[in-house]
């Protein structure tokens, strides 16, 4: 909770006092050699209110993502494919080496003679379709697909969170490329900025100690690559195991932050776990990744749940107490209703795969399971979410003495205990139908 | 000091900018069947500055205030009465079950033969006459009036807190009821919804599993009844022993916040605590409610102080390191002397019972009691309070050299030491008169 | 992180949209008896995008500074000179007492006759050229040059902190003394107030027991004093031990905040530590005082770095991961660039001694020292500095793999390895010139 940057802005938007939900689809899209980065407009209400920017990145077979930064965290959820992300820290040790493929390994022989020989770098982490990501604020970061499908993450920036010092716009720091100058890319252009091009290019090569060519190669943002490369041959690299990684979490807790990041868990599956976090036979399940998952969220103050209802279920009717929830749909559809601070439907209509939408903190919302079911990723704007559903066995309804519903409904007894009791131990996720009371 | 929330607005009274302080009363007022709403009014420059919403609810005998949530955490001083309160958490087990009437409990036995027979809910807290309650953001909650007279109740919302991650206007989420619309009450209809109102009937009736008959007794905003009710039937609960609750405030300080929320200790009294905090024969007395004597307070950062002063005795000048202070007036009366940012006097107002006052963060105030004396509950916008007396012997004027004193005032040491020690061993309450030097 | 408050305001500064970058000298000198106090301009807009106030206190030799406190945290470089330094806390113990003067004496021996006849006080720090002083918001402060050169405290009051529940704008609450009205000190006298000036003088007499002349000389704002007074006589204090305030920091980490602060470290030496954080044999060293040196800076989110390049040496480009910076040159010159966010460069200056700057959180610069070489200290608004520098041992290049580098720059295995290795094991205090690749 001490992590949020709070919604002070002036604007309507940003104060949520929204009049329409709706779901939306990315207004904006930047072909790179590589992929595409497609970017939902971030001045929509929704996106203002909840202080997030998102974006899906799509990366070819044996495309790169170049390194860049932002001045936000950023949680991602790996909608498809497999790859390797590299997170780097300064200070963090360099104890890994990469896999090379035959010809690179040729080369590593030629620098043998030259030195170490041996490539050492930090951590490369292995990433998988339904992998949550955590990338905290202004730690720089590439991502390589070495599968045979397309990479897809979908990811949200949280602008309002304390570790950004700058403003509410997105931004992000590149490494290398840049946004390529073809058709109407101005407003991307000045989202995404090669951080070398403006650099006195002898200081550079001092800095380095390398020719001013190669420099060259650092300020370049070529037309036709732009954000997204693909590599020239296929790449390789060891990643830790997860024991590993789950010491490293135990340390993070020992040690406090400084120590941790270096060996800190920044993934984890949302989809496989052998026992969902809940599941209804008649109704779905959920998953949750939150700082206790992953415990680098504490300081991200992000989460994420990953929900799959059958046909025609249900989610009761809960609002959010801890943050504002920014849904994107994975599958299926779903009917979608959210109330106001106004006692007013925002929102009341039906969502498809790939749509995105808000239900802002403390707003009401309900959902319904179209015939084919209905799968979802959400992202939430706090590490520790917490629903508070209305109906089923962990409601407000159940929480409440008969006597309190009796006389604030003026209802009977029987009729009370019906409102508590008739979703019998069904959580959230309901089951169609049901009036078998 | 984390949890707070900046006054960055761009007004000049949110920005402390304040030219005039003044006593304030209630500016609005709701009337419903149980009882009455009274708010003061948020527009205020004083009210702004703090980021408070101020509001005093009265509730008849029998009255039951309907279960509502707000997107601010809010700090209760029972002034009057006794009553029990109902905070829910989604996921905390329901371990408690009620007293029943005889006339509820034939009830039960027809209960008893569909089902589990015994009603259990949430813990339910018995609320007394200086109790301090503390309300989490996004919590559900009820009150009822099982006394002979009327309970009141004073609370500040902290509009500016962290959790809030909507605005700063005030609303409050009802899952009963309404406002009524008689009368010029458009202005409170738009604080106090009801977030069942708008949703479809249909899909609330499915998620409960019950007739849509008493969907519609939950969507209804009877005129009659508004914010709080009659209780058809005196209601009694068993409410925890206070030693468990202690346990609980153990447990939290082990596990942290989330298991805490369950068992954590929501209220304490402010007054019958067989020693007061501060106590001075010839002055008054005073009682704190911080982080440290009721934990949540961390977590909300809020805390309250209850103060007596005798006829004619004198608080010290002082500023507040750690936030604002709302002052509401219990008894008595006191002139109260307020100084700004721009050394100019703010206040220099004599203030009643009823009366409530912002003095701002840093700005130095002082108080002397009329000839009645005078009493107050002061909220305070930080969950750690400290006080920076110029007078007494916990004075900055006594934590400086002596040397120092003659020579910013140039006063002879003999003269320094008055300064330092002519209180003797009175803290920053005084007693009247003295000049015993 | 969870310190600071957010950068929400309106104006394009404030957002830190900035254009230009550039070396500022203090704008406001408010001359006093005992010494001058100028202030750099809080409207220019890297102050305002960084949200700190600049200032440079000179005291003379037996000059005084008056007590006072301000509603943000304050981070003090002592640039030369020694001194003493009182920090009030209220309720810690007054458990040291003054050496005096044989003058003084005399009068202790008076005292003696009238009662305790110790003047006990709280702590009185003992300062010296290269300290970092810490001072908490809302703690009232004085310091005394009993030295024979001028003493000179550089400092940064950060207005964003979440201890600041104003607004904005830069005060000081002075308990002696106040402005000089001579010349146009307008804007000076709305920031240093005497808060006793328009307290009744009957209330304060009969607070502290003392004669309303006592008082008078306590309101009195006098023309020729000002804000640093010189004293009537030499001062000398007991200072405790390092070792004792060790001591104070190990209780801190045990207490929790409240204990500690009355035995808390508030200083440490920047420059004479017996090895430096970072040392270069060809290139410079640079030295931290983080919250982990100082534990306080983890309350106050504040840090500093004292830094020296050799004539010609570099700092790598890098940028800050946690907060911003703000550059003080203490000696030499350097040529500085600055690239901002939208690629851009914001700065390519010489700056010299006295000169300050800010380079915004995320933004890449670089620094290469001039014939005479560079020192300077620079202010971080974070307790926790983190440098991600793009060249070097520590730095991102070093952090990815052989193959990343080749195919985001498109340069051989070999110029990647020269990219990653050529500066070998130099930090990101790099030697002038190089090139021996």
């Amino acid at each position: 909770m001490a992590e949020r940057r709070p919604s002070l802005q002036l604007s309507e938007e940003q104060q949520c006092r929204i009049q329409r939900l709706t779901a939306a689809q990315p207004t904006q899209r930047i072909e790179s050699e590589g992929g595409v980065t497609e970017i939902w407009d971030e001045r929509q209400e929704q996106f203002q209110c909840a202080g997030v920017v998102a974006m899906r990145n799509t990366i070819r077979a044996n495309g790169l993502s170049l390194p860049n930064y932002h001045p936000t965290p950023r949680l991602v959820f790996i909608e498809r494919g497999q790859g390797f992300i590299g997170i780097t820290f300064p200070g963090c040790a360099e104890t890994y080496h990469a896999h090379t493929t035959q010809r690179t390994r040729e080369r590593s022989e030629e620098e043998t003679q030259r030195g170490s020989g041996k490539d050492m770098h930090q951590k490369v982490h292995r990433i998988r379709r339904g992998d949550i990501v955590a990338i905290p604020a202004g730690a720089a970061h590439w991502c390589y697909n070495d599968g045979n499908e397309e990479l897809i993450a979908v990811s949200i920036n949280d602008l309002n969170h304390m570790s950004n010092q700058l403003d509410q716009k997105f931004r992000a720091f590149y490494l290398a490329g840049g946004v390529p100058q073809r058709g109407q890319q101005e407003q991307a252009r000045q989202k995404f900025q090669n951080i070398f091009r403006a650099f006195d290019a002898n200081l550079m090569a001092e800095a380095f100690n390398v020719p001013q060519e190669i420099v060259q190669r650092m300020q370049t943002e070529e037309e036709e690559r732009g954000l997204i490369v693909i590599a020239r041959e296929r790449m390789s690299f060891i990643t830790p195991e997860e024991k590993q990684e789950e010491w490293g979490r135990q340390s993070a807790a020992d040690n406090g932050m400084e120590e941790s990041f270096c060996t800190m868990k920044i993934r984890t599956n949302i989809e496989n776990r052998r026992e969902a976090d809940m599941y209804s036979r008649q109704a779905g399940k959920l998953n949750v990744v939150d700082r206790n998952k992953l415990p680098i969220l504490k300081y991200m103050d992000l989460s994420a749940e990953k929900g799959n209802l059958y046909p025609n279920a249900l989610l009761s009717p809960d609002w959010a107490m801890h943050g504002h929830t920014i849904v994107y749909v994975t599958k299926g559809d779903a009917k979608i209703e959210v109330v106001g601070h106004n006692g007013q439907a925002l929102m009341n209509d039906r969502v498809n795969q790939g749509d995105m939408f808000v239900v802002p903190q403390y707003y009401t919302s309900s959902c319904r399971a179209g015939n084919n079911g209905f799968e979802w990723v959400a992202f939430k704007t706090t590490g520790w979410p917490m629903r508070n559903p209305v109906a089923g066995y962990t409601s407000v309804m159940r929480a409440m003495p008969l006597q309190v519903l009796t006389n604030i409904y003026q209802i009977s007894p029987n009729q009370a205990q019906g409102l508590k009791m008739n979703r019998g131990s069904q959580s959230f996720l309901l089951s169609p139908g049901g009036r078998q009371y």
